[in-house]
């Protein structure tokens, strides 16, 4: 089969198109037909090897796919590799069924980048009625689902960061109350600003350095910041726990694998729910663009540039 | 009238019965006719200028006290200072009316260690059904309560330290699982073994050094440290943010007096959530002996040896 594999790490260069032998699924794994397969930056860190867990070569990059069952049911499925390709193996506890009236675009980033958003704000931040809540790059993948969850989970006021104008108005056009440069010299001050002279109460934050730091600052007593990437590949400052104390603040990590081991199918849950937001129009996935599986450097070298604005896809069957 | 007073910072040497002027409350304040003032651990830092706020001299310790009011209403408060007292004044929404049925010593029990433990549960851990939770220092004050708090809130599993046979004796009688000694060379093994080989859910520490690096890294995912105290005098180590999300963990830092600043009236809720309890005899307070008002020094001294067990109290009518 066709696929996207890489021999050796490094930046987007790597990934090359290779004729591959099709995988071979266990006697409990779904082999699914891939039509689409999302471009997420774990794959970025995975291509790199400055992933969280360790990668061996030699690799098929992608995490998530979008396609057809050997019985024809539509699937949206996360697959921990092998995903840029004709044909992909998953577990089914990671594989749902995608209803009618949602495209496999869409699909593609809720499993993910959705399901992260869901998961961070139910059970890393615990998001209250009424609560403040700063979404750092609020148009990207998680970020421009993030903003219309915590909306939809009754947040007071979110305040959405992004580094462009454009992205700022993504954002805003999501429902976020605020959007504030990403760049601010002082992002204390800017959040605190954003949020009406006011301490914040949850910060989502995938940023990483100099953002992290200044974002745990601007948290309110009882305020909560879960950090979930570093896309800036700079780590923030470790954090004392007696400063924690002093301030009340809880800081946190997810990594979503482990959310598919948490008792009584969370991730199932949040699928449910967003798909069923989806469909009545309260949710709606930011589509950055479909490129075809051949070009699957090109869309690394944008997801990297920081110039794109929400859901990549790889059109498998081009 | 007649008062503890420190003119120094130091070790329990420094507290001196002393004749004080009345303290004069404000407009909204109420006067209260002390009978009983709890002692805690943190009168212990506020005496040697350790504490998490800075202290001006002179200083009557002590942050909570049980008495009348002046229309004769049997009130339990927390007071910034000023406990150790015949007469105290108190924020009214830091008091509370002590039902019938709950003696003194029980409500001094309730306002710091009762509401600490029923926080850290409610808002820093979010405990749920089922789950697997450490209580450090579980026959302490606040500890104490945290074990049969966390059963009445459905815990799976109670795991309680302690540093002596008698101290887990009492955890176990408090409704423990299994009891931990609090000295254990390897705190990750013992808390894994003592959950029947399974890493734990949530942990409430307020030791520091060692016993949080070793209880942090007997996290499972989705694992929540809450810390709120420190009476090892040792800082854990500083926590770095990439190793909280490669484990999906969360630490939480709390300091009560932030509580009471929370929507909802936090505190009032755990305030009655626990007197009923109380009443209906699902909790009891430790009570771990009561000293005449003049031999505040040997209360801190006890308190310090750690040999105590539950709540101290200072007698202020002997």
């Amino acid at each position: 089969m066709r696929a996207i594999q890489i021999t050796e790490f490094g930046g987007p260069e790597v990934l090359q198109t290779a004729e591959v032998p099709d995988p071979v699924p266990g006697p409990r794994d779904l082999l699914i037909e891939v039509e689409r397969a999302g471009v997420n930056y774990a794959d970025t860190h995975r291509v790199e090897d400055t992933y969280l867990s360790s990668t061996s070569l030699p690799l098929v990059p992608g995490s998530e796919v979008a396609g057809r069952t050997a019985d024809g049911r539509r699937v949206v499925a996360m697959v921990d590799s092998g995903g840029y390709a004709e044909r992909a193996v998953a577990d089914p506890n990671t594989a749902f069924d995608i209803p009618d009236g949602v495209d496999d675009a869409t699909a593609l980033a809720l499993i993910i980048q959705g399901a992260t958003a869901w998961v961070l704000l139910r059970r890393n931040v615990h998001l209250a009625q009424g609560e403040s809540v700063v979404v750092h790059a609020g148009a990207g993948g998680v970020g421009s689902l993030a903003v219309q969850l915590a909306k939809a989970f009754g947040a007071g006021r979110v305040i959405a960061t992004a580094g462009s104008p454009d992205k700022r108005e993504t954002a805003l056009e999501l429902g976020a109350d605020v959007a504030v440069d990403s760049r601010s010299e002082d992002m204390t001050a800017a959040l605190v600003d954003a949020n009406e002279g006011r301490r914040v109460d949850a910060v989502l934050d995938m940023t990483g350095g100099r953002v992290t730091d200044e974002s745990l600052r601007a948290l309110a007593p009882f305020g909560r910041l879960a950090f979930y990437g570093m896309a800036s590949r700079e780590a923030p400052k470790p954090v004392q726990l007696p400063n924690l104390m002093r301030h009340s603040a809880t800081v946190s990590g997810m990594w979503l694998p482990h959310a598919f081991m948490l008792p009584g199918d969370v991730v199932g849950t949040a699928m449910a729910e967003m798909f069923e937001l989806v469909r009545s129009e309260r949710l709606r996935a930011v589509l950055g663009g479909e490129y075809p599986l051949e070009q699957a450097r090109r869309a690394h070298e944008d997801l990297r540039s920081r110039a794109t604005r929400g859901k990549l896809a790889l059109d498998v069957t081009r």
